[in-house]
């Protein structure tokens, strides 16, 4: 596909970047059609793979190989047929809004962009829509309602693209769920059953009509967050929106655009318009830079003028700390590094600078009727969460989960979609602790953990330490994991970076859904593994997460084409591959002599022979 | 230090190789001083910190922060004092060897190096020892004779540094150890009544003098091997050596020398000449390579010359597939992934041609014997272990580990310390299942296993999907875990994949530790958190598993020396640094007036301020 960003920039920073276009090996970009919403085309990506060569005497027949059906969150991107204009947007994958009656198109933005100084405005800002008075827009109403919305049923497609594909179920572990009530088959309905019961979200700004809906809860595949966003110290729009498509293009399943300093607006302008998937922020960052920095000046108006800001603009869901109450401050005081979250540190300090309750708490129900009016849903905050092993599971940890579980319930009462975040800094041994008691206080909203990382003393590797603690957490039943990259507590990640923490996340995501036993999980696994056996080389590659890292550290060591279907490689060496020599074990005429041997032996009870010879 | 490789090398490899000697930064090699026998001296790393800078008003004050005393698996290479000539090996840490009656000096190698035409033949090839006949000098009988040696007074040293240091231990979270019995103090007494009842090995040939030892079990620290050796696609002794040295500095507690091809012997004398740490080799490899690598022609007599030649060199604990019987095979055929172990793939390649039963069980009594004599750890390998998810806790996999069981009661009966090898690829559901049976039918002797890898799909960062696992099995009571690199199933791994994988692997290792409640296992992670809070960044990188790739990441974005003491860095930017802003929590008045507010709070029940303002 060709991508432009500017006509004026020369060169284009994002257009001539083939590393974000370029599709990926043996793939095809696939749309399923939904049945009862013909217009929802839910992308996929079907793997292609070579045939497998058997051996029958002196010939040789070959065994075709079906394709695999994976999920694709890379968007138009990586759809050679496509055409991307990042200056108006992706085209619209949820056409139906434009026909709603019960959205009222708004004449403008309430805020329009104050920084069109900035070096990058966007040039064609769309007008936002709203909720009429009284219509209850949001996935989980309709739920309510027993409508299955285009976005159920998109979701519900993207779910079951294996089964779709009629995939062979029978190879696969049986998981344990801890509870979790995942079925053989993802239908609409029991989407729509999820969503109403408040179990699953589907974080789907009606302002964001670029978006591929995908669902976030226990019993669906397990989903990861890259975080992006420019800092005052470094990075900038280009590099922010190009870290997106890279981020979406490894795995991601939402966006959260974090900037803070300048040009906040126009760069999640662009990263909404170039977004094919969720996109989250963190209102109170953007409020915190109206007000200079200066926390204490916050206020309830000017926080609830920049909510409507990002609403317009199209952000899908919201991480709000409004649990950071100021009953549960004086918890933190004795902590060993006190409070970490950069939206709870915010609040604490205007609390404590006017004695006063935290007015994103106070505010809380006015809230869910500006975010209902969107069908934006809430990612309630950990303000509190643990930023080393030591301060784990603590006191004021769990206050402010209490009161996230209380809000819950007053959002959903207003019919807006909630999920809950998580830590953090937790041991191994403290983790299941956190996934029980969020199930128990917060009526199983889905859990968004960030990690957690296992241990603190590997900076430079908390990809690592906390993909361990996030393939736990989720197989215990987190709902969404939000990478960890290997510059965290360091610096701002680079693309490497977050291609580095989008893999690691999406293995432990993977790593989760197996020992859950989504349905189907194991196809890709039991595929690859077939291919690594039948040494083709390209179809391992071709079916791994990350193709290009596996083709170039296989050919540091064999570049030559001829390697890619030798039956080794340079680990052992021809004489010492063991699949090599294991495949001898597969002759018939070795099986039935074999076979034959054995019962034998059986027969003679196959006693330990070392004690019969034994002297002693 | 200095080191020398050959003289006619110029530039000797690894002499030019600073990056193998430069000692770690704010770090001190110290020695703790045996009581019991006072020629022992224990390597220990104690890092130092700068204090704490604490404000009094309008006055600094600083705090001094405690070194840290850190387990060293270096060997001399990082001490600044020590010279080491690899030409003639480490410097003895094992003097009291020499001064052993037991112990009868061999008039020469029973099998010299029979490829002096190799390009590097090592100088100094020190004459071997062997136990005089009836003499019981295995740890496992002088435990059961009631006798602390020095290596066991060694290793409980080793164990406890962090106790020695005195550090306060009840900044500690509570561990769950799966029912280990981790005591609060390691003792002398405690190693020697551990490797008594065969619950914990410590490998130490009596011919490898330069060892530091180290204790393997599950009430110990868990440890972490590296393998290495050269191939016949790939690498040179050089290199090798080098990987051993660039390993053990990482923090590899012991090393396994898998070399095949040509120069198999030299290079295994370089390497345990030059080697602090026990090596570990499957005498199985080189076998073959005798045989010209057709297995059919393999013969007991062959491989047990082998096994006295490797001896003889010191090489501390064998792999020897010995569970792979006959019997077994046809439980293979129908698997996924065949037999993914060299070794078993070529026992199994020789039962089958031979219809014979495996050599090394039915010679495995006098084996026993041999090994006796050098006290040489068994480490029964998992030759039928699964090599996908697919094939994990499979009945071939599970009838080898049975086998495994018996044979390590053949093995104690002969006072032969004894450790089982384990998976592999197992997803997370599944992994319970091996540590428990494991425990089970091996009477818990000290489990060793090879991750295992959680999910096969995604080559090039198998380090990560098997660290998930490693992390888990070694929580459940796995004693020691083969580090897998990011460069497995694609190739064989340089020095870049050797320190991904050792450091993965210590952070799977430590995370094990502070969950099972290892004693003193959480004082690093507060050091580095306490650092990390007060923003010590030279401490930080210092305290962390690798300074140095921390420092790079760091200076990526804020290079300047300034930036070493900021406040912030480039992740937030200063103005949304929450650890800065959760310092205003601090300070004495704000948390006075803080408790009376939290107080007047709790008296009005803290009522839910939303609920109140609700209009439903």
């Amino acid at each position: 596909m060709t991508t432009t960003l500017r006509p004026d920039l020369t060169p284009p920073p994002l257009a001539l970047d083939p590393d974000l276009t370029t599709p990926f090996p043996s793939s095809e970009k696939v749309y399923l059609r939904g049945r009862l919403h013909p217009d929802v085309r839910v992308p996929a990506r079907r793997i292609h793979q070579s045939p497998t060569l058997e051996r029958v005497g002196a010939l040789t027949r070959t065994r075709p190989n079906p394709p695999l059906l994976v999920p694709d969150t890379s968007g138009p991107y990586t759809d050679a047929a496509a055409t991307v204009d990042l200056r108006t947007g992706l085209t619209h994958a949820r056409p139906w809004l434009a026909r709603d009656p019960r959205l009222a198109a708004q004449p403008g933005r309430s805020h329009p962009d104050l920084d069109r100084s900035g070096p990058l405005p966007f040039p064609a800002v769309p007008a936002p829509r709203r909720a009429r008075p009284g219509a209850a827009i949001t996935q989980l109403q309709a739920a309510r309602r027993g409508e299955i919305t285009p976005e159920m049923e998109f979701v519900a497609l993207r779910e079951s693209l294996r089964q779709d594909e009629g995939f062979d179920l029978t190879h696969q572990h049986p998981g344990e769920a801890f509870g979790a009530g995942i079925p053989r088959e993802i239908t609409p309905e029991f989407v729509r059953s999820e969503v109403a019961r408040g179990r699953a979200v589907i974080p789907a700004n009606i302002n964001h009509p670029e978006l591929e809906p995908t669902i976030i809860g226990r019993n669906f595949r397990v989903k990861v967050n890259a975080n992006l966003g420019t800092s005052i110290v470094t990075s900038s729009i280009e590099e922010e929106v190009g870290k997106m498509i890279w981020a979406t293009r490894w795995g991601a399943d939402t966006v959260m655009d974090l900037s803070t300093g300048r040009h906040i607006h126009p760069t999640r302008e662009w990263i909404l318009r170039g977004s094919a998937v969720p996109v989250g922020t963190v209102p109170i960052y953007q409020a915190l830079e109206k007000v200079g920095g200066v926390a204490e000046e916050l206020t309830w108006d000017l926080y609830r003028d920049t909510l409507i800001e990002q609403a317009e603009q199209g952000v899908d869901y919201m991480t709000v700390h409004a649990g950071v109450r100021l009953a549960h401050l004086p918890l933190t005081a004795r902590r060993r590094t006190g409070i970490v979250s950069r939206g709870g540190s915010i609040l604490a300090k205007w609390c404590l600078a006017h004695h006063q309750e935290n007015f994103l708490y106070t505010h809380f129900a006015e809230m869910c009727e500006l975010l209902a009016a969107y069908d934006i849903t809430f990612s309630l905050g950990d303000g509190l969460r643990p930023g080393s092993v030591e301060d784990a599971n603590d006191a004021a940890q769990f206050a402010e989960l209490d009161t996230l579980g209380e809000l819950t319930q007053v959002a959903w009462k207003r019919g807006v979609q909630t999920m809950i975040e998580g830590p953090g800094h937790v041991p191994m041994q403290l983790i299941r602790e956190n996934m029980t008691r969020q199930l128990e206080v917060c009526h199983e909203a889905p859990f968004y953990t960030l990690g957690p990382l296992t241990t603190d003393i590997a900076p430079g590797y908390d990809h690592i330490t906390s993909a361990i603690g996030a393939a736990q957490i989720a197989w215990y039943g987190t709902a969404m994991l939000c990478y960890v990259t290997p510059k965290e507590h360091l610096g701002l990640p680079d693309r490497q970076d977050v291609r580095d923490g989008v893999i690691a996340y999406r293995i432990a995501a993977h790593a989760a859904d197996l020992a859950k036993g989504h349905p189907g999980a194991q196809a890709r696994d039991n595929a690859l593994s077939k291919a690594r056996f039948e040494f083709r080389w390209e179809d391992q590659f071709a079916l791994g997460l990350d193709p290009q890292k596996a083709r170039a550290l296989h050919d540091e060591t064999l570049p030559a084409d001829a390697a890619k279907t030798a039956h080794f490689c340079s680990m052992c060496g021809p004489q010492f591959c063991s699949m090599k020599l294991s495949h001898d074990l597969r002759a018939p005429e070795v099986l039935a002599g074999l076979e034959a041997k054995a019962q034998e032996f059986r027969a003679r009870g196959s006693e330990l022979y070392v004690e019969v010879g034994a002297d002693d």
